[in-house]
């Protein structure tokens, strides 16, 4: 049984708003909700159609019907458990390693990739700014697919951050050094631009190390990769020599 | 304008089966019908809010309301431009240089990045399996942002285009070999799995070479990396040494 005001809670939590005002986030799907109940988070609350998981308390369970999951779902086809869990206070960021910093990534499908990535890349710390999409979005958490508990993420200032670190900043530049030919180190910051802009002006004075991805197609052509693309072959690079 | 029946056809393409009867292909926004009228492609007809392009010839250009548009559009916010071109029969595939080969890729924005990926690194030829999504889907015509016309695709039978094939056939496995310490050649054939299953079986076997994206995470942990971005990491490495 779901009643009508945990129906609008749970509806609301679509809204960045209310996450913040509740301090909760919606997950859906198996592989994303056991990810997230082996890892430090908090669970609030589990909404199951069937028994799915075994070791969570009886009294933070809701055995619900399809058509009760699919009112408090955000997906168009509900999976068979939905469940709400607490907002972590973030981590602060340690100045070592790799670092991606994403200037204003507004895509909740490319977020969630850029973090799966992160995860697979062993890249711990992202900094993101204030205007990029809401790690908690339900989208981005689907798209993380788990990697929401092994990544650290924290919304700030960009501009402030990148003048303050003693990082290299690395950003990636039409005009750039081939990143294939670069010798590329184990600590700093890797800057990923805007799906339509790029990186912004203010955050491209701040890059210390201007890269390119060659293109092989033909050079008439204006094409140009998807950011989350971008990041992959980015990371890949960096982590190869290493 | 839009008369009934021309709703009705311009709807029913959101179909495969209606695109293969009438042999035309739904296009939106400004960028990849530019693209697509710069190319080979043959324009049936044009649907335009504003007087968007200049160079077509006025019988085939209908100007319509931004209701009309919307009646028409596959998309939920529609731009102000919608075209119909004709489906090319497709070219024969030239046994040389790399190949990407698809084995049953479903998600319309994965095989859309990957266009983009193959346009990238000038790969001019992909091979689809017969249950891959089709490339005229209006999603995925979308998510190549114009590439389509630049990248020669085939639906066929892979296994029987694979036991044919005098090239190198690369598979990506967990088991394979790292693919940064590999020497990857200029000729072969690059196969990319089905997003929730990998390479199916019988297309393992015509694999006759193994590689992996070495994890640099915490290995007990069960990640994975999206087909898309692992497509943009393999045709990175395959380009970066040519």
């Amino acid at each position: 049984m779901v009643s009508k005001s945990q129906i609008k809670l749970i509806t609301s939590l679509q809204q960045k708003k209310y996450r913040k005002l509740h301090g909760l986030f919606l997950a859906e799907g198996i592989k994303v909700i056991q990810e997230l109940l082996r890892s430090n988070f908090v669970l609030h609350h589990l909404y199951v159609t069937d028994a799915v998981f075994d070791a969570v308390p009886k009294q933070k369970v809701s055995v619900v019907t399809e058509a009760e999951l699919k009112k408090i779902s955000a997906l168009k086809t509900p999976n068979n458990c939905l469940a709400l869990f607490e907002i972590p206070k973030g981590e602060e960021i340690s100045e070592a390693g790799l670092i991606v910093a994403l200037d204003d990534i507004r895509d909740p499908g490319n977020l969630g990739t850029i973090l799966r990535l992160c995860d697979w890349f062993g890249i711990q710390n992202v900094v993101c700014s204030e205007e990029t999409v809401d790690i908690y979005n339900p989208k981005v958490v689907q798209a993380t697919m788990g990697s929401i508990t092994r990544v650290n993420v924290i919304y700030t200032d960009l501009e402030v951050f990148l003048e303050k670190t003693q990082l290299p900043v690395y950003g990636t530049f039409m005009d750039g050094e081939n990143i294939y030919k670069n010798n590329l180190p184990d600590n700093g910051v890797i800057v990923m631009g805007n799906e339509a802009n790029g990186i912004s002006p203010a955050i491209e004075k701040l890059c210390t190390q201007r890269i390119a991805i060659p293109r092989f197609g033909d050079l008439k052509q204006t094409e140009s990769l998807n950011v989350a693309t971008a990041t992959a072959i980015i990371l890949s690079e960096f982590r190869r020599s290493s």
